[in-house]
């Protein structure tokens, strides 16, 4: 008899785990069973900024595989349906169908929690009033964009300015709203250094946003009807004919609180190498309602992402279906695009270096993408982090142009490697003119922060 | 008394050396005379094709730095005055003012030999001609651009097609010429594996460039005055108003040479890891004429780029100085573009690998710059060359457009870390729609290598 795998949700890592898994048993040997409470699974949340924001045209064009899809491959689908209990000493969970509203128990062998994250809502008079909207999942997305049509002027306020703050401010303005972004940090993008976030939060204002700072949101105003018309801060209020919510998210960990799993700091799950949840042989973990280990610093975080969701189910489904595989931990690259600004990070903070005991070195320096003599040399900042003494790299921060991005990339790997900056400026990287000055920016960098090392010692 | 550095050739290497061991010691410490035979000294022979092409308006933006300049850093730099014999047993060169024909010995404490690389000119009948351009130093493309002007008609023909010849076919075009590329090779940018090479000709085609693969050039056909009128072939002659020469370049080490200097394989100077000529406490080398060690294959190779030319005499400079800097070697990384097209290499090619004594697996996957959905998701070809058993990563080729090419840089650090492409395919890389779909190609390539090794064995 087939052993059942059962998949708590149905997105990036529950469906790349039911797909590898499948890869590598078929029916006879294993039943795959997913649960997922939304309309839609194997979406891409990371698009939905460009959907609402018009870049992407269709929601359709989000999702990687239809239900009809998976069921093809033998994956049975169950879409609105939410798993409210798991029940560990018995293996099995308990789910409620969101339709119809009937629960019932289905026993397991295996089981992975893939339930993701849940946005953070902060328990304010009138963040539940029509005209608040979440960002997080395809079922958001298609309200928010009803609700742009809806609107009664073109006012919005963001709440948050991380990367989804951002780039809705973007898509908000693409629909020609007057935007205004209000942040508790003093800068955008609590992801970089606060001096790097200043360059974010010029370029922001010079494409027309208005970026408050350093402000603490103390209520959403509403009309009579009870509809959002304003965000109140402890010193002003922001009229708004729309609000996004767009503070960020945690672990969706509820069940798996319940069930007495083992959470970290964040309140993520926690798991082994393999993605098993720690003390469960047969239960799975991954995506964004884990904690995964940062490399760099030796501590676990929670980095909600998709990349690391894929990569998550890709591990998963291997070790289930009679492969080996593994997720040794990130370093904490992230990119993002705010019209033209490209903004990309890797490793650690100061802050986070700080909080992991490491003494360090920084170092900032301007280039280019291109050759100085080359047509529209993009500008660029990168800042960088090593530790004092060894010179080990510790992380990388870039803000710019086109080709500032993705540069992250090499600092990705170089941070995988234990790299020290010495050692990073003997890389040999691409260069011709087009691409890269004959000094790429982040060997720049390097060298500058090899100077710092030594001169602090 | 002052030391006497006495540096032959004033391009990337040279001027290089002179400034970094200026900065580390004043002219009471040292005294610096760089002889150069051209009239330029500190300039980007890389730029020289968008020169050509226009996309560089003026050749002095291609000189980082002027005579001057070097002058009020107490750098003595002599042009148009070559060097024609190092003397070792005197520690002296012999230099020749090119103006006035003169003679002058010059003695030296600490010699670095900088003397680049000269195009090679296969001995045919009239490749001497007139309207027959080299494109190697700014005075080649100071003559061609006059020699464009002068063409009598818009037929022109490359001969070579590596990086040179592919970019100066794009120079060529944009000045309006019909382009014939002649090649001995049966695709062009034999840096690469035919197979990616194929990607090359099939996109210069569409761009209305010739392509003529495995043809051997016998002559080049002269009118009566003498000038270039035709390239032949051992199969066809074809009319050519303008005839370039992008063959590829030699270590120039005539002088070396007969000072018995000890040269390698391909005739370049070879060197320790801190750039001294072997056996030679007190002589340097650097750039175009030496061998550099490549990392992957450990053999030794010539890689004629201003990237490493800059490095070689940071590197020299850094020890002339007193400090202490080393270049442990290349992967083999180079990156161009070709009109919209962007290709880069890094580590082996499969005739390397073989060469080397290595057997590997090769695995080629097709994937976009950007998330599927993102507006424009540019197609991308990336090869991946693993090791069989051990799986260690030896060579990345990538064709593709836009965002295509500094991907490569990822697998360059992961050859200098000595990763196995077991241990890429969990490299956090930047993930966002706008930069890369939500498995970045690079990683793509890494799981599919990876499948090819445990299947190989």
């Amino acid at each position: 008899m087939a052993e059942r795998l059962v998949i708590i949700g149905g997105d990036a890592t529950g469906m790349s785990a039911a797909s590898q898994a499948r890869r590598l048993r078929n029916r006879d040997e294993l039943e795959i069973v997913v649960f997922e409470r939304g309309h839609f699974a194997s979406y891409s949340a990371c698009g939905i900024p460009y959907w609402v924001g018009g870049a992407v045209a269709d929601r359709d064009q989000l999702i990687a595989r239809t239900p009809a899809e998976h069921r093809a491959r033998d994956i049975e689908l169950r879409l609105r349906t939410e798993v409210i209990e798991i029940d560990i000493d018995r293996a099995r969970v308990h789910a409620r169908d969101l339709e119809s509203g009937e629960r019932n128990w289905l026993g397991y062998d295996r089981l992975v929690i893939a339930t993701g994250a849940r946005p953070i809502r902060p328990d304010l008079p009138g963040i539940d009033a029509p005209g608040v909207y979440g960002v997080q999942t395809l079922d958001d997305g298609a309200e928010l964009i009803d609700g742009l049509g809806q609107a009664a002027g073109k006012q919005a306020v963001v709440i948050g300015a991380g990367y989804i703050g951002v780039e809705m401010a973007e898509a908000l303005i693409q629909h020609g709203f007057e935007v205004t972004v209000i942040n508790r940090g003093v800068e955008p993008m609590s992801t970089l250094d606060p001096d790097m976030g200043a360059l974010i939060r010029t370029a922001m204002h010079d494409m027309g946003v208005r970026i408050v700072g350093g402000a603490e949101v103390t209520e959403i105003g509403t009309d009579s009807t009870g509809r959002a018309r304003s965000v109140i801060t402890t010193d002003a209020e922001y009229p708004a004919d729309i609000v996004v919510l767009g503070i960020g998210v945690l672990p969706e960990t509820r069940l798996a609180r319940d069930a007495g799993l083992p959470l970290g700091e964040y309140g993520g799950l926690l798991t082994d190498t393999a993605m098993r949840v720690r003390g469960h042989a047969d239960i799975w973990a991954g995506g964004d309602c884990v904690e995964v280990l940062d490399l760099v610093s030796g501590m676990y975080r929670h980095i909600p992402l998709g990349t690391h969701a894929n990569k998550h189910g890709q591990v998963i489904g291997a070790n289930i279906g009679g492969g080996y595989a593994t997720f040794p931990g990130v370093v904490g690259t992230a990119v993002s695009k705010v019209c033209e600004l490209e903004v990309a990070r890797t490793g650690l903070r100061e802050k986070d270096a700080r909080a992991a005991g490491l003494q360090f070195v920084t170092v900032t320096i301007e280039s280019t993408s291109r050759a100085g003599y080359y047509p529209d040399p993009a500008p660029m900042t990168v800042k960088m982090l090593a530790e004092r003494l060894t010179g080990r790299l510790l992380g990388v921060q870039i803000v710019g142009r086109e080709g500032a991005g993705k540069r992250v990339d090499i600092a990705a790997v170089a941070l995988t490697a234990g790299m020290t900056v010495e050692q990073m400026t003997n890389l040999d990287l691409g260069y011709a003119p087009p691409f890269s000055p004959v000094w790429d920016p982040v060997l720049v960098a390097a060298r500058k922060a090899v100077g710092a090392v030594r001169k602090r010692g």
